[in-house]
This record gives C-alpha cells, sequence and structure tokens, in this order.
C-alpha cells in the first residue's frame, strides 16, 4: 500500500503544535495533517511523568486510527516523557520536539555554551541537556523553566509591560553565563521570540524548536519515499478533546491560518 | 448512627481549595476534613461545562466513599458548573464556593454595586452575577476575568512587579463604575488580596469568597447537629491524582499549615 497520501498526525497538549504545524504547511504545502490539541487536560507543563506518558498513548492512539504516515509530538513537555515510549510501541516513523533544536542548537553555537527555556516538565525531564550533551560531551547547558510564559502567551500579553518583566526575570541569569545560543524549548514560545531577542541581545542566535522540528519532519518524509505529491486540494482536520471554539478563535495566531472547523473528539 | 464525627470532604482543581480549608480548620478546629486535589486535570477555569461536570462528579464519588458528613466544593468553577448536578445527585449536605461570598457581598454593599473577579469558567458561567441578583435584583454586577492571577500565585508572583503590572491590567476598569464592594471569586485570589486592595483603594471592601465558604459551611454543620465534639487528635487526610510531592511543598502556603503525607489517587 503506497501511504504517502496519508497524513501527518500532530499532538499537543493545547494550541502551542500549531506553531510546529505552521512551520511544516510552509515546508511541505502539500502535506495534511490531522492535529489533536488534549484541551481537556492541558497544559502538561507541570505535571508527572507516569501521566504525560498514559496521555500520550492515548493521543497518539486516536490519530493510528485516522490513518496517519507519521506523528509529530508537537509538545516538548510530551516529547520528553513520553517519545521513547510510543517510538516502542507504533509501527510508523514518530519525531518529537526536542532533538531536532538540540541538533541545530549544536551546529550553530560557537562557545559550545547553550541555554534552554522549558516549561517545568520539559526542564525537569533534562531532556534538551541530554540531547545536547549526546552531541557534544563538552557542552555547557544553562536549563531555565520559564512556567509563566506559556499562561502569557494564551492570555494574549505577549506586547504587556508585564510580559516584558517576567522574561526579564526569567532570563536575567543568561548574562553570567556566556551564552551564544538560546534554544527556544516550548512551542509557545515563539510567540515571545521579540521580547525574548531583545531582552538577551544581539550576540545570541535564538534557536525556534518548532521551526527545526517541521524541517526534519520535512527531510525524513522525503528520506522515506513518504512525501504526498497530489496536486489535491489539501485539507487540515483538527480535533480537541475540549472547547472546540476557543481552538478555533486562539488557533489562527499560532498557525498564522485560519482554522475553519474544529472536531470534538 | 450518629455522622458528626466524620470528616468533611472538599475538592478543589488544586491547591487552591485550601484556603478555603485554612478558613474551615481556624473555625472549626475540631473537625477532620479528607480534602482531594485534582492535580492531573487543573486547571478547571478554562474547560467546558460538561468536562467540568464529568470531573465534579468522579471526584464527588471519591470522597462519599471515604465516609464523609459534607462536601465542601472548594473551587469557583467547579461550583459554577456542577453544584446544582452535585446537590441532585448525592444524598449529603454539599455546599459550593459561590453563593456564600454572594451573600456576604450583598450584605456588605451601600450602593447595590458589586464587581466580582474569577476565572474564565466562573465568569463566563455568571454563577456570581445570578447568586447576586437573586438577593437584589437592582444590584450592579461588573465581571472580570482575570485568568493570569492563578499561574502568577502558582509560580510565587505575588510580590513581583510583574502582577501589579497584571492587577492593575485586568482592574483599572474597576474605577469607572463606582464600585464599593470586590468579591475575591477564586479560592487562589486571597494570596493576592494585598495587591488587589492597593490597587482598588480602601472605599472597596473586598470580601474573601473562601472565608465566607467557611463561614456558612460551619454554620451549617451546627444546623444540622453535625459538628463533631471530639477532643481526639485531629488527622487531616490529603489525596491528588498527579504529583503528591508538589501539593506537599507548595500547599503549605495556601494552608498556612504543614503538610505531612499526601496520597496519590
Amino acid at each position: 500500500m503506497d501511504n504517502s497520501t496519508a497524513a501527518i498526525g500532530m499532538f499537543d497538549s493545547g494550541l502551542g503544535g500549531l506553531t510546529v504545524m505552521h512551520q511544516l504547511v510552509q515546508a511541505l504545502p502539500n502535506e495534511e495533517v490531522i492535529y489533536f490539541g488534549d484541551t481537556a487536560r492541558l497544559p502538561y507543563g507541570d505535571k508527572s511523568p507516569e501521566t504525560i506518558i498514559r496521555y500520550s498513548i492515548e493521543n497518539a492512539i486516536f490519530l493510528i486510527e485516522q490513518k496517519i504516515k507519521m506523528l509529530v509530538v508537537a509538545c516538548s513537555t510530551a516529547t520528553s516523557h513520553a517519545l521513547d515510549h510510543l517510538q516502542q510501541t507504533f509501527n510508523i516513523p514518530i519525531i518529537g520536539a526536542i532533538e531536532p533544536g538540540a541538533e541545530q542548537a549544536t551546529k550553530t553555537s560557537k562557545n559550545e555554551r547553550i541555554a534552554v527555556l522549558g516549561t517545568k516538565g520539559t526542564i525537569s525531564s533534562r531532556s534538551y541537556e541530554k540531547a545536547l550533551l549526546a552531541r557534544n560531551p563538552k557542552a555547557y547547558v544553562l536549563p531555565i523553566a520559564c512556567p509563566l510564559f506559556v499562561p502569557l502567551v494564551e492570555e494574549h500579553f505577549v506586547k504587556h509591560p508585564a510580559a516584558q518583566l517576567i522574561v526579564h526575570e526569567y532570563l536575567k541569569v543568561i548574562k553570567d553565563h556566556r551564552i551564544d545560543t538560546l534554544i527556544l524549548g516550548c512551542t509557545h514560545y515563539p510567540l515571545l521570540k521579540n521580547l525574548i531577542a531583545a531582552e538577551v541581545g544581539e550576540h545570541i542566535t535564538i534557536i525556534d524548536s518548532a521551526a527545526a522540528c517541521a524541517t526534519y519532519a520535512a527531510s525524513l518524509l522525503s528520506d522515506k519515499g513518504l512525501l504526498r505529491h497530489s496536486s489535491e486540494v489539501v485539507q487540515h482536520r483538527y480535533f480537541v478533546s475540549d472547547d472546540p471554539h476557543r481552538f478555533q478563535m486562539l488557533g489562527r495566531e499560532f498557525l498564522g491560518l485560519p482554522i475553519d472547523h474544529v472536531h470534538l473528539k
């Protein structure tokens, strides 16, 4: 059977993964995406590894039932705790939100000193640290948990002076560590990129892990001969576990495209 | 059977209900409390009514199985959407976090102009508005959703200048409405009371809905002859659906007492 016409499945705890989808559909305009946002149980960032593994497996089963050719775990917290489990359990290519950003940061950093911003769950899992050290054991990694960034983005406070103060509070430690590369290790953080760039200054290169993840997904599909070449109109599908209306309203800002219909799972 | 020695059951989506428990154990030091924090599924504030009803019924069943004489829904969002369902379903006294605060605000306000602060869920349910208008149809009610307050409290930003800016952003509208009474309509908000009081000024009386709820629970137990008169040492019990350690660490600040052991449900 030719799988190449099947869709790419993608899940996140909520809206954040839409920044990965945004990058993916820009890179691969012929591909269809089935996106699942687990909005009834968000956020994942401060839940335990066991709970996140359970939720991730349930989400993967739901998407695989929709017939997908690849699964993108578009959520750093779920990737941190559950990617290995998912790859061992299911028989399709499954990629996470962490390795691609770590790879790009390793190639970018000149002084081998890299900061990683993420949710509490991502940071305490040390997944970025492990991925960076596996690539360069001499790397110095500065992990910074930024738990207020997701609510600030979700509440449209990204241009508010309070967001600037909170960005400064979390990131002021960076200047003491001679960092030259910084990873946005959460799919919500690209919406704060301008504030973060202004805070850390031009000498630090910012790696957007959503963009890195999308680039990696595209190259993997190509390697496996799974790219869709059909010129039929692409029809993405969106599912959530709660409140389709809110997802539809807010999702546009993350995706950069209108979302016409959202199904309740 | 004499039920008076049984414990009082209490649930919230997480830690916030501990501010109600704090008030309750101060008022009734002989009572035992069994507290359930649904930390695997928090926050409830932005989930749909159907989901919140389902979660609330599951939480109530769990507590009733532990043998309780009264159930306190120590969460404004769950009260808004699920209190009626719970009262119709279960055969013990069940009180919510909304009516007691509405009652106290109605008695307090001289100019009949009352502001209500709450999560998105509480505000969009219009529960406080309905409770206030049922008591005084001439009341003018100003509802204000403050979705960033809970994360600010949970992340210990209550003394940070960013919290002050966010309090100002949400509450600046109050000065145009000649409000004389303001309800803290979420169990997390008492921890922001000082900032809120400084923002709105001394001419506005702040009603702490956690304290009002505890006072009402005490009077209802007394009316029903259910007060515990035993002088045995009181042993509260704590259950959560995720991450007992985090609950134990952060809970102390909400409860004002050390929490010695937290069980995973």
